[in-house]
């Protein structure tokens, strides 16, 4: 009979035997218990704290006594009075098993420990990041055995965490000598271990066991707003978030104008990548000084955008993407190091990696899109819409997934809105119309109230209020659509015909204003008439987009709508339905999923393996080209109205009345021109 | 009974049968048959070329009819007319087999083929750069199957070239797009192939075939010269050599003087940095300019070095070289990018590869003597010595082999010398002393004619006449020890002493003239007693470092001596002995091996598998420290004379008698302080 201790853990179940002595690391190790540890057990980075648990577990079939740990040591009491620790944990390294015992694994001392990633679907990412910090102790050099510092680097790596021929850069080099000997031939390296299977490389070194983090950064770079999270990599945490206009807008509002300005210009497209990149790097600053973080700290950063970003980020002229057949320089995953796209205010050592594209239309925005919502994995058939300035959507189930992208134009994302701005504090994201009194309230971003609820003054006033963001302009077209206040061409009629003083003269047509502050120094905030008919493009675009992936599966209807969005606040279903932005489908089945584009960058960045099946997943996906298909043509021009009745839509009729309207004025007759981009 | 017809090639004397119709490039590549083609049988590149015989071949057992191969085709008279093509040659491609045939691959036809990398050995160099030419014909972009244009063309060196997995840098793929529409699909990509078995990368392309070759640059980087040769990375021929003086040379004479430099002053090591990088840039400038080759056309260069400045090349603080345990930053061979050296006059994308060092103190230089020398194959006990201002010591055979690196001072490579100056044309590198008249004669570089012989004064003049370079000085110093000018300790006598007026007084001591072109505007050119001095510490610790090898050895006597070293013009052999820089070893089985070094470099630059070949050696050479070894310091003291007497060499007295002459001056005490560098 063994004179081993039974050792079980939680929440993996797993168990074995252990002699006196062994420390609970060890045991964690052997078992292949999820139990993180930087330093290697050498007790200084106290990421392997566990929790004993002592009594009887009658489902483990053991009784576990309080000694059957060793005692609680100096260099854990020396620990939790300089960082502290809750009570009732030990560190892993320190306690030795004396007895049978139970050993529960707190989420946060897991190396693979999941972040759930959104409330709304709670879904969860894995932490499994391609780089990671290893504590090691390296050998001191030897005349007699003459091997350089890196060298033994790769040895201390190679013995005391099996990572095998590691490499490093001539600027790492450069650090590598003082560091350990800063450190006294101990130091933390910074490895990115690539998913791709090349050869470990160190990307940072510093003396001793460092402890300020390690950051990346993941980037939905869209057309018209480039928005990013910086996101701690050993625990997933997202530390902050913000997001820029892009700069390319002075170049060409949609995707196309900014190919044509390459065409014409001969450095047009060297001065777009050259403002990307800028204001990549600004956005960066910020983040860092948002999330309190060096940007040195910040090792990675995953990219998300559509072909022509793509390119012009790259540096590659985007003009074979302006014709057909539309060949991308690459449609693969790229990883390099940050410089080469520029990129000054991350470690200069950091990496970037850029998902694939899967045709020249559909990018590495959808493929992110893809990895966020997994179509792919679902039973159900599901319509995703990504609203940006080129919509991308995904149409599929386990068996198949189609996708297109849709040239909504940048009026989504509250650009050419004559009131629109971006998703930012102050600016309208919620809107109601009474359909009686016609009268709107609303909500900003950064207030919670709404405007008819005391203290939204107090915290707005005439001054904060900015403009309507992206899901503000949607509900407004929405809102005044069922008030009765636009018709089912999208004229808005006068004050006479509507019945309200909100209608005012705007030229030959029409503007309903939502907000007059210029009493109080603040802005006029209105709906125009040029503002219906660009969202009326925009959502004809994306029906019509969405509609030609049905055509191709030849299917009628869809079982469930999710609706994506760089811009911030999320898309009401509703309004999108009384919109006309999406097909019919139960309310119940329309779910919003925020920037999804942006999560599956995060995910990209929090989860290596998560690359390879982005990677193999593209390959999968079925592409199809809106531009030169005719039927794309019919559908957009069909759907340009905003549905006159819920005839067609009996699932809207559940949920909202459309009033039979009709107005005429003489100023606006065109239908809307159809733009790309 | 088969009807295909036997081909059979020479002179690999691979044979096998093929069909009617097989063309020879094809039959070739089945056999495995060193035949070149760039095109992949398009009949466009012309490498493929060929020479059948036609007769009667009793030994192969056929006879070749007139008519065994198709008849000379329009393709092949194009190219003749075009480009001109031996008589009696065909395009492999483009000849078909119709009958038994014996054919000869010529060897400029043969991809592996050998370069003759030296006269004086014959030893030869076998081709297989790891930067290659692939001409590919990509299939176009199809908006049915949407892959970038990198995937297509990875696609096609997978099918033309079996060659799997390319990458591209972001600057490659920038050109992409432009280079596949501007060859009409097809293009040459040049493909680097690491030794390491890291995935194949496309460093440049150019539409359709590229004809303007390939080139790399090997270089030697000494601590007081510079040294590299432009070579065709397709053929092996150098194309320019050239040398300039390492401008690092104002921050410190030898090593160790830079290392200090580096140690008390902040921005030392990065302002050496800055300097060796630009010589290196002026350089290559100079031999793009010289070799007629377009500096984009250089896509790799190979550097050897010792480790002082292999890390103040890489931009890494020497400072742990200063003092003992010596720890290099890294050991291990470097393959990167040369932009990270800021290397800017190649192509942006070429490759550095930098070999391995041996230890602290022995360098890549030394790894490349051996990588030349092959001492580790050597049945004989081999000392090879490379002189330079450390000189590099290799003593071994096949069963073992030491290194050791020995601080000589840059004596030998004409600094540190009154009249010195580098090997360049006008330099004395040759020199003759009647023992009677005390009359000198030399030769200068550049000039085949003695200096006493007719026609010299019209090729030299007495402007021409530069100064003496390192192997000029080191015959200079013999001569004048034979001809009895100078005494055992090192003095030189003076006029009335020796007996010629060409011994002046200088200061105290006395120098001896060579050359005085003063009354023409010409330089005054002497040995003085500093340079005696300076010969004198440079031989000691050349010598000493050869004895403590052999103590280590445990032999008192070596079987060969290869002297070599960077200053062009080769040692003589029986004034190395003269002087007492080599143990006494049979004459004529020294050797001299020019720059063993840069010829290291140039084997690793022309030979991928070579590189792997001197990183397993680097780890069986032991090496042997000669900074903190008393015993060095012995054998230094000891071997600081002339020898005065032919006796303790036996086989110097074959060739030579030295007089037993003694002077004493009051000027000269010192022997000579010890120096590293």
């Amino acid at each position: 009979m063994t004179t081993d201790h039974l050792v079980i853990f939680t929440p993996s179940g797993k168990r074995g035997r252990f002699p006196a002595g062994t420390p609970v690391l060890h045991a964690a190790r052997q078992l292949g218990v999820d139990l993180d540890s930087v330093c290697g057990g050498r007790g200084i980075c106290s990421k392997c704290q566990i929790t004993p648990s002592y009594g009887e577990f009658p489902k483990h079939g053991v009784t576990v006594e309080a000694t059957a740990l060793t005692e609680w040591n100096s260099v854990e009491e020396r620990y939790k009075s300089k960082r502290g620790m809750i009570d009732g944990r030990r560190l892993g390294c320190q306690a030795k098993v004396t007895g049978d015992v139970v050993i529960d694994v707190p989420p946060e001392s897991q190396v693979h420990r999941q972040v759930v990633r959104k409330a709304a679907t709670l879904r969860a990412i894995t932490m499994d990041p391609a780089t990671r910090l290893y504590f090691i102790e390296v050998r001191q050099p030897d005349m007699e055995e003459p091997t350089g510092d890196l060298e033994r680097i790769a040895e201390a790596l190679r013995e005391q965490w099996q990572v095998e021929a590691v490499r490093a850069d001539v600027s790492v080099l450069a650090k590598l000598q003082p560091v350990l000997r800063k450190g006294q031939w101990q130091i933390t390296v910074a490895l990115f271990q690539d998913h791709r299977g090349d050869s470990p490389r160190i990307v940072e070194v510093w003396p001793g066991l460092h402890e300020a983090g390690l950051y990346g950064l993941a980037i939905d770079l869209g057309s018209t707003t480039i928005a990013a999270h910086l996101c701690d990599l050993t625990n997933g945490e997202v530390k902050a978030s913000s997001g820029v206009m892009n700069p390319q807008i002075r170049f060409g509002e949609d995707l196309m104008s900014r190919v044509s300005y390459a065409m014409m210009n001969p450095n047009g497209a060297a001065e777009m990548t050259k403002a990307v990149r800028l204001a990549i790097n600004g956005l960066a600053q910020t983040l860092a000084t948002e999330g309190n973080v060096e940007p040195d700290l910040i090792l990675e950063t995953v990219i998300v955008c559509n072909p022509v970003m793509h390119h012009l980020l790259l540096g590659i002229d985007p003009v074979e993407l302006g014709q057909a057949p539309f060949a991308l320089a690459t449609s693969s995953s790229l990883s390099l190091n940050a410089s080469e796209l520029e990129l000054t205010e991350l470690n200069p050592r950091a990496r970037a990696y850029i998902l694939p594209c899967i045709a020249g239309h559909v990018g590495a925005d959808a493929a992110a899109v893809a990895l966020s919502e997994e179509p792919n994995k679902s039973k159900d058939l599901a319509l995703i819409v990504d609203v940006g300035t080129n919509a991308e959507i995904l149409l599929g189930n386990v068996e198949k997934v189609l996708a297109c992208s849709s040239p909504t134009g940048p009026a989504f994302e509250g650009a050419q809105i004559s009131s629109g701005q971006r998703a930012a504090p102050g600016a309208i994201e919620r809107i109601e119309i009474d359909p009686v009194t016609k009268e709107p309230r609303f909500r900003i971003i950064g207030v919670d109230a709404w405007s008819d609820e005391a203290g939204f003054a107090e915290h707005a006033g005439a001054t904060g209020i900015s403009g309507i963001c992206g899901s503000g302009i949607i509900e407004a077209v929405a809102e005044m659509r069922m008030a009765g206040i636009v018709d089912a061409s999208g004229l808005i009629g006068s004050a006479d015909q509507v019945g309200t003083a909100r209608c005012i003269p705007e030229g030959r047509t029409h503007a309903y204003v939502i907000f007059d502050g210029r009493s109080d120094g603040g802005p006029l905030i209105s709906v125009t008439q040029g503002d219906i008919r660009a969202i009326q493009l925009a959502k004809s675009a994306l029906y019509a987009g969405a509609r030609l992936l049905m055509d191709e599966l030849k299917v009628e209807k869809v079982d469930r709508v999710v609706l994506a969005g760089a811009f911030g606040a999320h898309i009401s279903p509703k309004h999108a339905m009384v919109l006309g932005m999406i097909p019919d489908v139960p309310l119940e089945k329309v779910t919003s999923a925020g920037n999804a584009a942006g999560t599956g960058a995060r995910i990209a960045l929090l989860n290596r393996s998560s690359r390879g099946e982005i990677e193999a997943i593209v390959h999968q996906i079925k592409k199809v080209e809106t531009a030169i298909e005719p039927r794309f043509q019919e559908h957009f021009v069909n759907a340009s109205a905003i549905p006159n009745s819920v005839e067609p839509f009996p699932e809207l009729a559940k949920v909202v009345t459309l009033p039979d309207v009709s107005f005429n004025t003489k100023g606006d007759r065109e239908g809307g021109r159809r733009r790309r981009g």
